[in-house]
């Protein structure tokens, strides 16, 4: 019998990765490529739809299922991005439509946190887990809900706005147009933006280049500046997920993303914060947690089950 | 065959409601005592159990299938109720084991407002509906989530808890012990702390008897603070909801509760604040609408559906 193997798609703000995935959930092929090579998503699935023809072409020897993608503000009912801030893709895309013409094979799509938490329920630490909840530390914030084991879509397929949440009356403007959503604050350019405040804070001048790296860097080398940014980006977002737990109750809450590499100074004063808040009900009732899949790309692996779940290969 | 019949219990922190609900949802018998009757749970399981028994001896031509209850921090999946604020009940309580032992019925607990959500799902406005929520306005805030048809418990048995997400940084400290929880403005008891507030701030005596009610009355006369309140009390309880639609996408949001009379003023306001705020992706895709049986006890309702739904009599 032919090796079955699904290809995912993770666009996120940075990167796109693709992955060829086995019914295992092992990476067989890896490519990564920059968001910003492309102006537009047209040329996104030109560029990238001939790499997955080209790489295809050597595995003749397997079934390629088909393509999943995950991708922000991705819509998993009818296959659409839309209004995608992070992107600049002010419009509605047809995506998975786009990929399944330039590839030819099925084609299924996904929030870029959903693909993370499929991942994490199937692959990570979420397997026995029914409610859980998976945050991705990235250029922005995403979180891929989980409900009775049933990853949330809701009514029109964009449920898991948590980066969307608004915390705070200040100023701060976010992507979408907004002021002060939670990703403004705890995302990779959410701690460059509070570092920068506090060095102007204390008038000093402060490096335009400046990115999250530098400040984990900083941090870790005890920078009282880059401390309190963590501190402070841990504390933002561990108020707004013990409001999640009142609401929905988890098990486990889930980081993942590039900012999450530094989840052990992130981690234990998220857990610290929910901790101090949290209604009587739900003291020690959820943990918070780095992914189990950290050091993977979990939105490519998820991406790949939305084409492995359908086609029964699990 | 026997009529087949359910007693829903709904306990509130101003009544207890009592009915006996036939399979056509209903109300064949309806009884009502104030809450602030019983000092503790034992004293209100002894009376209310015994009223269910005398009534019932009425009923021996009707086969009577069971006690649901609905009560604030009621946890289904062990049938207690746990440190509600609002009951000063500061302790776990097996509510449904006591009321099956005086009863002898068999009985079934679960939150007041996931209560109102089984009756809105079952009988009221959410009846083809999958993703909702029944936000109760009542002494507190209580609501239901429903996820796919299906209400949301969580991992603790405890998620719904609306209520008690923290939404300002002023001080108004809750019932819960901690400071400006939603149910502190979004209430009957929040909008008399509102305008008491607004009162002070212009210098004007207040009435220590102030109700709700009160504020209701003045608002439909025009009283520019009661209408002020009402604003505001709208505009704290949509930008709540703002962030729930981006977290879940319900299809509808339904109001209920002895505040949710207040309706017309109310939801027009609601709707306006979540249509300013809402993130692109979200506009118009969720109403705002008075519960469909505001006029009755959904929460009734929706207890005995626990034990009717069980007995597979729906």
């Amino acid at each position: 019998m032919k090796q079955k193997i699904a290809i995912g798609i993770d666009i996120g703000g940075t990167n796109v990765e693709i992955g060829w995935i086995d019914n295992q959930g092992e990476i067989i092929e890896h490519h990564k490529v920059k968001t910003t090579e492309f102006e537009t998503a047209k040329e996104l699935v030109e560029i990238v739809g001939q790499r997955i023809l080209d790489v295809n072409r050597r595995f003749s020897d397997k079934t390629i299922l088909g393509v999943g993608i995950g991708a922000p503000n991705g819509n998993y009912y009818n296959g659409t991005i839309e209004y995608a801030p992070n992107l600049n893709w002010d419009e509605v895309i047809p995506l998975a439509k786009m990929f399944e013409i330039k590839t030819g094979l099925p084609s299924k799509l996904t929030n870029d946190a959903n693909a993370a938490a499929y991942a994490e329920m199937l692959y990570g630490g979420a397997q026995k887990m029914k409610d859980f909840l998976v945050v991705t530390l990235g250029t922005g914030l995403g979180s891929g809900i989980v409900v009775g084991g049933k990853v949330v879509h809701g009514h029109t397929g964009f449920a898991g706005e948590l980066g969307h949440i608004v915390v705070s009356q200040e100023e701060r403007l976010c992507g979408c147009g907004r002021n002060a959503c939670l990703e403004t604050y705890a995302s990779a350019t959410g701690i460059v933006r509070t570092v920068r405040k506090m060095q102007k804070e204390k008038g000093l001048s402060t490096d335009d280049k400046l990115s999250a790296k530098d400040i984990y860097r900083s941090a870790v080398k005890g920078d009282k500046i880059a401390l309190d940014a963590f501190e402070y980006t841990a504390e933002v977002l561990g108020k707004s997920l013990t409001d999640y737990i009142a609401l929905l109750s988890p098990e486990a809450i889930f980081i993942t993303g590039g900012l999450a590499k530094a989840h052990k100074i992130l981690i234990p004063k998220i857990n610290e914060t929910i901790d101090k808040h949290s209604l009587k009900i739900f003291k020690d009732t959820c943990k918070v947690l780095p992914s189990a899949l950290i050091e993977q790309n979990a939105g490519m692996l998820g991406a790949a089950a939305l084409i492995t779940r359908e086609a029964g290969a699990l």
